[in-house]
Order: C-alpha cells, then structure tokens, then sequence
C-alpha cells in the first residue's frame, strides 16, 4: 500500500486506489466529462455547456476595463502611482482588493447591504464553496445538505473535503421544505450535524427553476429555526426574463442565515474566474473574540490560492466602474439574448412536440436563467449522448449528472446560452429527430 | 456541537470550535500574521516580506504581455479571432492553456524536458502544492515529510488535507539524508506511509540554503530505492549570485520520482498568481488504463477553482514570449538587483558585527535568492519583532514560523528582496540597535 512499485524497477508509477477517494468519485469524472465533449464535437449543436453568449466579447474590453480600474485607483482612491502598480503587480489582501467595489454592486442590483469586510473575492465561485465546506467540515458527523439536483461543482467540493451530501427534494416553487425539515431529522437521529443548506434560488442549475417569494421567506424562518446556514449561489439572477426579479434570500435575511456566493462567470465573463462570498457571521475565536466568519474563510484561502489574482480583480471592477456598478446594466444586451433564446427554445418545443402528440416529450417553463428541462420516453444517458453527438450532431446533458443516484434517466438538460436563433432550431430539429428515433 | 446557537435568539453565531482544526492551526495564523504585519508598520525598513523588488513594475506592461499574447496565438498558433476572444473570455482546459509556452521555458531555463500534457497550470504554487497534498493524502496513515526549516504555506495546505509533516533536518549542504533515511523508517514503524519529500533545493525560503550538487544526486538515488516522491519547489531558482547555477532535481530525475512545482510570483509578478505543477508520473486508474499524475490533479482542480484565470495565463505567457521563453533574460535587471543587495547585506552585517566582536551575531551566506537567517543571542520571537517595528523601524520574520516546534528561537529571516541600497543601511543600523539592546 506504498504510492511508488519497490525501487530499482524502473519509472515511478502510482495507483489511483491508493490516491484520495475523491479521484475515483463520479462527481469529479462528470466535471470533467461535461467539460471535454463539447470540444469532441466541434460541428455538433451544442445545448450542453453553461457558457455565457460570447457574441459580445471584444479582447479590446480587457484592456478597456483594466484602464478603467487603473483610474479609479488613482483618480478616485487617490493613490500614488507607485501604489496602482503595487495593487496590481504584488501580493494583495487575502480577501481580495475589489471588495469595496463589488459591496456596492450587490447594493445596486441585489438590495443586499453587505459590509466590504465580509466579502471574500474568490477564484471563482467554485473557491468560495471549497472554503465555506471546508470550514464548516471539522469531522465525519458534518454534512451539507443540497437541493437535488444540485450543481455538480458543490458535491465535488464536499468530496474533497470528505463530507457527505444530503439530498433535499426540489419542487415547483423551489424546494420542498417537508422534506428538507425530514432530511434534518433524518440526519440528526444518525448522528450527523448538517451544517448548511446549498441551493440556487434563481434559475437553478441545472433544472432553471426559481424558489418563489413565500418559499423564501418560509425558507429562512425554518433555517433560523433550525440553526442552520443557508448557501446562497446565485450566478443567473440578474438573467431574468419575466421582468420581475425576485430578492435574494440575502436580501431578506435578519439573522445571518445566509452565506451569499456569488460568480462573475457568467455577468463578468469565465476567463477571469472571479467569484466571492459574503459571510457576515460572526464567529467566536479560541481567545474569546469575536470575528466574521469571512475571516475564516480568508485564513483556509490563504493555503488555497493565497489571494486571487490582481488582474482579474481589476478587470472586473472596471467593468462595474463602466456601468456604474450595476451587472444588470452591464449585462443590457446579454439579457434580452438570453429571453429571446428562452422563447424560442420554449416556442421550438411546442412546434415539433404539440400537446397530445406522441412520442410523449415534457419540458418546465424557466422564468429566466440558462437552462430547462426535457422529460423523454427512453433513457438520456452518457451512451445516448455519445450516439447523440455522433449520430445527429447535438449535445444535451444527462441529468443524472446532477444526481447521486438513478432518479433522472429520462431528463436531459438543455442550455440555450451560448447558442445562435439558427442553432436553436437546428439543435431541435436534431433533438427531435433523436427522440423519435428513440422512442419509435 | 451544533453549528449554530439555539434558534430564535438572534444573529448565527458560529463557534471556531465547531470548524475545522486548520483554523486553529499556527500555521495559518502564522501566513496571516506576516501577511499584515508589514501593513501596520509603513515606515519601517522591511526585511520582512518574501515580495519580489517593485522598481521595474509598470502597469503598461500587462497591456504589452496580453497583446504580446494575442498576436501569439493569432500569427503563431493560427487561432482565428473568434476563437482568440474564446481563449481569453472563456472557461478553458482545466489543466491551463500556456503548458506549451511554460514547457519551452523549463527546457529554455532549467534543462527540463517536459509534455506540456503532464504541466497544470495553477492559481500560484500553492494551489499546486494543494492539489498534490490532496491527490495523495488517502488516509490518516499518508504523512508527507519536509526538509525543515519548510516554507509555511507547505504546512498549511497540509493542514487543509488532515496530513502529517514530519519534518527532516537541513544541512549545510541543503539537507540530511541520513536523517531522511531515519525519519522514513520511523515513519513507517508508526504506521505511517511517508508519501513524497517537500523541499526548495536552490536558495530556500526559508534559510537561502541551496543543495549541492553531489546531495542533489544521491536524494534522486534515495527517493528512487525507497519509493519516495520528491517535491521539488522552485520560485528562486532563477536568481542565482554565483554565475553558477545548479540543475534541478527534475532535470537530473530519470525515474520519475520529481513532481516539479513552478512559481511566476517572483519571475513574473505575484498579481498574477500563476504557478504549475510537472506531474509526469504513471497513474493505474481504476479500469486498468495509464494516466498522468497530472490528470489526477486536474480532477482535483476542476473541484477548487474549476481552471486557472486565463489572463493571468495570457499575461505571463506573454512575459515569456517577449523574452525568447527565458524568465533569466526576463529578470536580467532583477537578478541583479538581487546580487547587489545579498553582497550589500553580507558586507553590511560583517562591517556591523566584526568577527570576535560582542554581541555575538552569526548569519549564513547564500549564494542566491530572497533570504538569509541571522543567529542572534537571544529570542528573535513575535513578541520582539513587535517591538523591533514599533521602537526601531525594522521589521524581520521570527524563524519560529518555519518550524513545527522551538528550536530556532534564536534565528531571524531577513529578506533583501524589495529594498533598497539606502534602505538595507538603514535597516541594517536599525537591527544592530535592536541586537545591542536586547544583548545589552
């Protein structure tokens, strides 16, 4: 049970048995699965990835944002020049430099009051939910609890730091909060301590179902009654179709529930890999102190990544600079693209499979976001999706992806963001071709 | 030991009890503690900070190293501009998008020949060290040892992943391989399975120590007849006062014992936070099939920050681009600034402290890097180095901060890396004043 075969016979060859359980685990072979095929596929349709639409990037906005922040560090904060390129050349503050500046786009857009100091700029939102699990993880009885199916990047986060994941069952208004209150129970009588709630209350990755306003606040009653932190994603709000936003849990909560992550991937844009978190608990230290949990978060950060990129930091603060802090401003044309292809996919459904037509197709009716689902006759599988890829030219994502168990062979995802008005319906035509196929 | 307090009494409270035992962990404490001292103190002189010098820093040049990088991938990889955009907005390969301009540099540089298909590109070497540490730590029996005294951020990711550090003993000639022997066998009495050996083998953080080249050779030798990876860590490398400069582990490794672990913080500029690891070794997976150590840690990754920012990739790949693929050519001016300042140092403490002269001080003589350690006749600890700030405007790092243990209550780091020639006079008299009071 040695990492290295005995000496002298040769190169160093490890065995993936005698590595971290994590690397044998389903959830990080999905990750990298859904990552790869899209790029196998290069001339298929592709409503697979949860990319933004990149018709608007220009390479020029980098150099536009990055000037813009460069500007306010010297025009606004007033700092010599020695000290703009000190921010963005040297070692930074663990909890990040644009903290002030993304404080005050949660104010703008989200109704959110949050003090800078609670904020902690992530690589990613993906860091900042390592972070918050492996804080909260300090032994074997602590477990997080997900509304199901939940984002595949949190259950691979929680394998990492050797916590289990309980499912809680979602529903049309959101998330099913019997259910949540019996998985509590649950958990408790088997000697768990469930730590947090992990959902995405807008638009949800994967199903693009948003809690409605009285489960919201039914929500944070229960988890104040409980003691128990809610982990609050929330990187498609701002991509709302309906023209009513609804307020973030962080928004409504009193009580500190809430820890709010937050992504820059897709307002901002992915190759900047900016996310955060605001987690405003206080949190009572060894020597009888009281400190916020964001400082917490900061002391694991500072053994991860030690501060997240200046530059990235830099380039999307000027992007909130540019459009006066507002990612709903900033994201003016993105946001219609995203309505008019939500249309559309919904309008495309309807016309290949009319009401009562057979083979039987359902789908859900999203009120904004990147994605929807599509219940089918037959199993959407990894197999099918190769056959899919191959055989009709278009990509989808099997749902049980997003599940631990088998629940979800019959749905597939569907992501409209990163496709054109022609590749939706030439993407449905495919898909609807797969099904008959299938089902026929 | 719930998370929270008993509900309906107001704002969550978290207890650091309840968290992971990390936080309450010395070395965690310790990076944070050295990471805002220097901050408290603006006027002091410091010897402190492991920062790389700021006077060839100007912010134009993150605008030439991007477009350096455009025109790369546009004239030279042939990417048409939709796919340029793609590459810099985008998600990308978690492993990193600039292995093949970071793999020409290791051969340029270092006389490593690596696939870029076994680099990941990291958010700065301590992610990299991270997902090592993660990769192998399968259970509470994985310890990895240290060449003590080891850089902090080592034993902090340690600390993240529940995994021992045994610490071996230095030498002068960089590291006792008898005591590595020993500390294997007592490793391995105890149950333990000593997985890899961490050590910066040119200029160390953080006694400026260097392994010759002899030592060099018989741990190879070691590491491959007692199965033991080799972590070697290199962020100074580069900055060599000699003329003549060693070869790197992995350059002399033909066994595969060497995951190489690559920092741009200092050649680059640490805003970037880019780092890599070489992970070329074998790994059997689950089906029978060979992968690279390099794919397990990818997996890792895709988990912690999903894939590292890309214009922190673009920007430095531009830096190499710029400079024929030779971060030694990039740092020309810097190396030299190192070189002056280490002889200013020496020179200025043997003109101080004469030899035979009282109070009686010590320090090494490294032939390259950031550091040096000063032997002082009483405790150079936290408490004096408060005082030192406060009353004689010089700031240093207690060597404690480096050991698990006490043993090095009499040693101080000095750091000559981000001063000046006026700055090192001054620092210099300022600690002499310290040393003859407390000695007094």
């Amino acid at each position: 049970m040695t990492a290295t075969p005995p000496p002298e016979t040769g190169p160093v060859e490890l065995d993936v048995a005698g590595l971290h359980t994590s690397l044998r685990d389903p959830a990080l072979e999905s990750m990298n699965f859904l990552n790869e095929i899209a790029g196998r596929y290069p001339d298929a349709v592709s409503f697979a990835p949860g990319r933004p639409y990149e018709g608007f990037f220009e390479v020029e906005q980098v150099h536009t944002y990055l000037r813009r922040y460069e500007r306010y560090l010297a025009d606004e904060r007033r700092l010599p020049p020695d000290e703009v390129r000190r921010a963005l050349f040297q070692y930074g503050r663990t909890k990040g430099i644009v903290h002030e500046v993304v404080a005050r786009c949660l104010e703008v857009d989200e109704g959110i009051h949050a003090d800078p100091e609670a904020l902690v700029l992530t690589v990613g939102c993906q860091e900042a939910m390592y972070l918050v699990l492996r804080a909260l993880r300090a032994d074997a009885r602590d477990a997080v609890l997900a509304v199901a199916p939940a984002y595949v990047g949190l259950v691979g986060a929680a394998r990492l730091v050797d916590m289990e994941v309980l499912p809680v069952a979602s529903a049309p208004n959101g998330v099913d909060l019997d259910d949540l209150t019996a998985a509590l129970s649950r958990a408790r009588r088997a000697g768990l301590r469930p730590r947090a709630c992990y959902l995405v209350p807008d638009f949800s990755n994967p199903t693009g179902v948003s809690l409605d306003l009285p489960t919201r606040r039914a929500l944070l009653e229960l988890a104040a009654r409980e003691g128990l932190l809610l982990l609050e994603d929330n990187p498609y709000g701002v991509f709302d179709a309906t023209g009513e936003r609804l307020p973030t849990l962080k928004s409504l909560d009193t009580t500190g529930q809430v820890v709010y992550l937050g992504s820059f991937a897709k307002t901002g844009f992915p190759g900047a890999r900016l996310g955060f978190a605001v987690a405003d608990q206080r949190v009572r230290t060894a020597d009888g102190r009281t400190g916020l949990f964001a400082d917490e978060l900061s002391k694991v950060k500072s053994m991860v990544t030690v501060n997240t990129p200046a530059l990235s930091q830099a380039v999307i603060a000027g992007k909130l600079l540019e459009h006066g802090y507002s990612l709903e401003k900033a994201n003016r044309r993105e946001i219609e693209v995203y309505r008019d292809n939500l249309r559309r996919m919904l309008d495309g459904l309807a016309r290949r499979f009319p009401a009562g037509s057979r083979p039987r197709v359902a789908w859900n009716t999203p009120g904004g976001g990147f994605f929807l689902v599509v219940t089918v006759p037959f199993r959407g599988d990894d197999a099918l999706l190769e056959h899919s890829a191959r055989e009709h030219g278009v990509l989808w994502t099997p749902m049980r992806h997003f599940y631990e168990g088998e629940s979800a062979a019959d749905r597939i995802r569907l992501s409209f963001s990163q496709v054109t008005p022609e590749q939706i319906e030439l993407g449905l035509d495919r898909l609807a071709a797969l099904i008959r196929e299938q089902a026929g």
